[in-house]
């Protein structure tokens, strides 16, 4: 199977089969091609929560507008993006690349100087919008790897997520939720949208090409 | 190969073969994945520049801060969201959904007012915003199927966007330019980075779980 038949085969799934469990060797893979998604500067700035507790999923119910596939799907999985770049952060990862590299942490001083510079003259909302946009290539990736496992998901940007970082207490943690992909496997006898032509632009109409 | 061996096998090259160009077969799946990318609602808020033209990528070199890369690389991908959401492109996508689902297009009426009246309240800044992160997903696609079929390409945010707009003549069509994706092959000997460790969180500081 090609991954085009992957994307093509994969939809946005409005009813999941509540009886059904997405075996835990497929969500490791959803979960590591979440972590292997790459990020600007390598920064990594999210989390990812695995969430499969059914309370917990039925508690999130109330900071969200997809009570059923909540409580119908299999996982929850809560991207979190940090609420702000912090020099503290970023040495972290200056540090951690140094290590797997094996490269002295002064020969990439410069490249962190410059990038703390950058950042740290950004607003923290700034930065937050930064972050998040990078665990969208993380949400492609998951989408990517569900699709090829024959998983199925559901992207969800519709949540109250103050109310959700409350609840996860990712407040605390200087996080912010900023978009959620739901796990499980489709109710093909009710959900219609499993039967309907997926809708795109035409490659005339969303490409331009320069050759 | 699975997806996740194609995710461990890339990395954002740094130094192209100029004599390797990308096979077109390969460019249309790269394309087509991107695509087939989910957004949010389904507006698919952004349009593909997909640049092979020589000339032209030496000229976006004024507008960029990897001069070496857009001239060695084999082709450019612009992402180049919506500057902001309005009524007439949504009733666009209203209209064509409703055609290529056999639905009648009032049957859809109360979703996409509701989403109107949500996002023209939104300042065109916002907007962008959120049509930005929509971009990202397209990018994760573009970055897996390229992966997949052993393609190299290198994602690049640092450019001159406004410049870039205005070369491209993208201000004019209500686009703005978000983030670029170069394509084209590794060149082994003279990139470092090519043998060098992938460095990433691992999974237990990346995913929290609540099972």
């Amino acid at each position: 199977m090609s991954l085009i038949e992957s994307f093509n085969w994969r939809y946005a799934t409005k009813k999941y089969d509540p009886s059904k469990i997405v075996e835990e060797d497929k969500v490791a893979q959803i979960i590591e091609a979440v972590r292997l998604a790459p990020t600007s500067s390598g920064l990594q700035p999210f989390r990812l929560l695995v969430i499969s507790n059914q309370e917990l999923k039925e508690k999130i119910v109330s900071a969200s507008f997809n009570e059923q596939i909540l409580k119908d799907s299999s996982h929850l999985l809560v991207f979190a993006a940090w609420s702000s770049y912090t020099e503290e952060r970023i040495d972290t990862i200056a540090a951690k690349q140094a290590e797997a590299r094996g490269i002295p942490l002064e020969a990439s001083m410069a490249y962190y100087g410059k990038l703390k510079s950058m950042v740290l003259s950004r607003s923290a909302e700034e930065n937050f919008q930064h972050a998040a946009k990078q665990t969208y290539i993380g949400l492609g990736f998951a989408l990517a790897e569900a699709a090829a496992l024959r998983v199925d998901s559901t992207p969800m940007e519709g949540f109250d997520s103050a109310k959700l970082d409350e609840l996860l207490g990712l407040d605390k943690q200087g996080l912010r939720s900023v978009v959620l992909l739901s796990l499980g496997y489709r109710d093909v006898e009710n959900d219609k949208l499993s039967k309907m032509n997926k809708v795109r632009m035409t490659t005339e109409e969303f490409v331009e090409v320069y050759s």
